[in-house]
């Protein structure tokens, strides 16, 4: 039986959003299952840049929807991210080192095949869409949140 | 055999707090037993603002008492606080949903028979004492914690 | 058989630091195996500030080895750090409840034989050299790090 590991991604900064998805990779390369579930900030992670949308959103859902990083590539920093120059930084560290770019580690694990699902009552409440996400994304309830874990070798909030 | 969720709630952010609560409310609702154990910031989740008090405190104690929010409605948000502006939008974009508000989580946990339990040592430091939060919580130790997130299916820090 | 503690520790604040010192130590004392393994800022913990070099480093490298604590007594606080007083307030909080400083709770986590790993990869882009760190500190990787903590009874993402 093979183990799990399942990652509740509540954050939506850039260094966490690397973490867990170093982590993802990996856990597929050593034929784990892998489900990660996206909640609040975290869902910040899978919108798709190219299907967001406006239309019927109240005010409160544009401004959150427009104020809030589009795609991964955007998320900021946990701590010294100066306005952007400390995650700059981090990217050039990360080229130098030869690191993959973190869209890399985001394709590699739908590719993987990790189980990848947003929160429902997160959704409703920031009025993000199910088609404003990437394909691979299913909307889930934290009650299937909880089954699934539940079962999980490993569960992590990040 | 039940299934066991154990969350150490070490943030004090509302954020983080609703995203604790909703788990431990759905957890209760598919009949999973529910442990929160509260440290350090988590300790603000659960003080009673109606039993608050400065006796026997020292300086940096009621500095501490006084400055941080003396309920789990006067929170900050984790990130996009903005001076209690995103915050708001949070709540507003709450109603708009339908969503209860973050009380009503907190007595749906209670309610449900969540186990809520304080640590002793951060009580210690902060000079938090046991008759100043809400009447359900007890206090324990780390071991208690240890002890009882070991025969848990699912353990979360948040 | 006896039960084992994962903790994965991201952040670099002083608090969460503690939190997790707190833990490791509590559960060494009651027979518990602990495993911590480093990560990003959380390398900021066990690196050793006597041992820091600029050999063989880049300039990015250099600017973080430099902007960032460099031991464990360092680290800010989370919250209401207040550009240090906050932290100074806490350390003083600590004094007075007769709470041990956290150098104290990291040798004792060494001494009880809590094993410390750093993550490879955080290393590399962040530039750290292995003899940088506490002499107890080994380089590890992700997959090192899921297969140990998926034998845990308690896995933690701080």
């Amino acid at each position: 039986m093979g183990k799990k590991l399942s990652i509740l991604m509540f954050s939506g900064e850039f260094d966490k959003a690397l973490a867990a998805l170093v982590l993802a990779n990996t856990a597929r390369e050593i034929d784990m299952e892998v489900n990660m579930f996206f909640a609040f900030w975290g869902l910040l992670l899978v919108r798709d840049p190219n299907k967001l949308t406006d239309e019927d959103k109240t005010i409160y859902e544009k401004i959150i929807a427009n104020l809030t990083p589009k795609g991964i590539e955007e998320l900021p920093l946990s701590r010294m991210n100066f306005a952007g120059i400390g995650k700059m930084m981090l990217e050039e560290m990360m080229k130098e080192s030869d690191t993959p770019p973190i869209e890399a580690f985001l394709k590699g694990a739908i590719n993987k095949g990790v189980k990848l699902r947003a929160c429902k009552l997160s959704c409703k409440v920031m009025g993000f869409k199910e088609d404003e996400f990437l394909d691979q994304v299913e909307i889930a309830t934290a009650a299937d949140y909880l089954d699934e874990a539940s079962m999980a070798d490993i569960q992590l909030f990040i």
